[in-house]
């Protein structure tokens, strides 16, 4: 039934959001002198979506937001001590461990015996492609595409140009926005598994029309015998 | 003879150096209370070595080492509205129109009517995909690869994936590391345009052997005789 089932990367198949969360708790500590923790968050998010056509996804674009979020909130009076702080912060990020999701590694592997597999993530090219090596799954895709942004459109090209009619290709991801909506849109299907912590940019406000469905799952353990229901029909 | 012609994009069919020499010029000018001209610029130099395995290379990597500098030179003294001119700095270069140098309309047009074209980049993706729609040049190559680094190795997996021979391909650039010596290393043939201004990290060391060599010219103008010449071996 499927000439292709695509995965989502960060926070599908392996921790991600949390590495974000951490930073963004020391932005905080450095910034409590000036204002509380709910602005913080909010002028930070606010930064990063007036940010977002500049800079696009990714650790670099997040800690060039959290850098003018400091110096804004401060009123300039952030020192460069602490902006060396959020410095730290990250290239801790850019150098942490990957640690897989439970059960990501089984699912691919049994997957990639029994369909093509592609790898779909956004953000900073280095550090996706980093992370897909340190993961140790890269050898189960035969496809890795790092993409600017994740919508219908770009979803539609990468159809295109692997030749593959929506209704044959099927979406796991943990982003309503990026990994699910976009794909049904175009008549593909897809998996929703919802992460524990989502960054709000990825959280869609619409929800899809009846005819345009995708299924829910709780852990990636569940994606093989969902599969196989698909295809059976 | 050839199955591929490449073009690399920055200082080679666009102008792109000089942003970020203006960009240094500005934090040249910040920086002038603390230390001397030649200074800063070894310290930057050294920062964006010491990062690249982090940042890889784009116009954020530089804007983060930037601050790095100006923050580490200031021995954190630098004040916080000084590092938002950086930032400032930074979203000019994200935002600055593209010139085409003098004859790449021209030359990628006469071409792209004979060969198959490719336009292979490395940085940012989505700085890069922003570049090549304003560039308008888009539409003359058939395929477009964002690269996060344009070694020997990346080249092999390219000409791997798109089935050509090394001795069949072609690539025209700027930058003796990235685009000529990666390339003759592997059999292929190259062009070399230099560019006025080189950043320090893309002039190679080595010469090339004899055998494997390259042809360097002075003006885009001349590659499509160039070519013809080559053609008729």
């Amino acid at each position: 039934m499927f000439d292709l089932i695509a995965f989502d990367a960060d926070d599908t198949l392996w921790k991600n959001e949390d590495l974000y969360a951490r930073a963004q708790e020391r932005l905080r500590s450095l910034l409590q002198a000036y204002c509380d923790r709910q602005e913080i968050d909010q002028k930070l998010y606010d930064t990063e979506m007036r940010n977002l056509d500049y800079y696009g996804y990714g650790i670099k674009s997040f800690g060039l937001s959290m850098i003018e979020t400091a110096i804004e909130l401060s009123d300039g009076r952030i020192s460069g001590k602490d902006i060396q702080q959020i410095l730290q912060a990250l290239k801790e990020m850019l150098g942490a461990e990957v640690h897989l999701l439970d059960g990501a590694l089984e699912v691919v592997e049994t997957l990639s015996s029994q369909y093509d597999l592609m790898l779909i993530t956004k953000g900073d090219l280095l550090d996706q492609q980093r992370k897909i090596k340190r993961s140790g799954l890269g050898e189960y895709f035969k496809y890795i595409e790092i993409l600017s942004e994740k919508d219908s459109q770009s979803y539609q090209r990468l159809l295109d140009r692997y030749q593959i009619p929506p209704a044959r290709f099927l979406m796991v991801g943990n982003s309503l926005r990026s990994d699910i909506l976009s794909v049904i849109a175009l008549g593909g299907k897809a998996i929703y598994i919802p992460y524990n912590l989502t960054w709000e940019h990825e959280n869609a406000d619409g929800q899809p029309s009846d005819e345009h469905s995708y299924y829910q799952i709780e852990h990636l353990g569940e994606i093989p015998s969902l599969v196989a229901r698909l295809h059976k029909g």
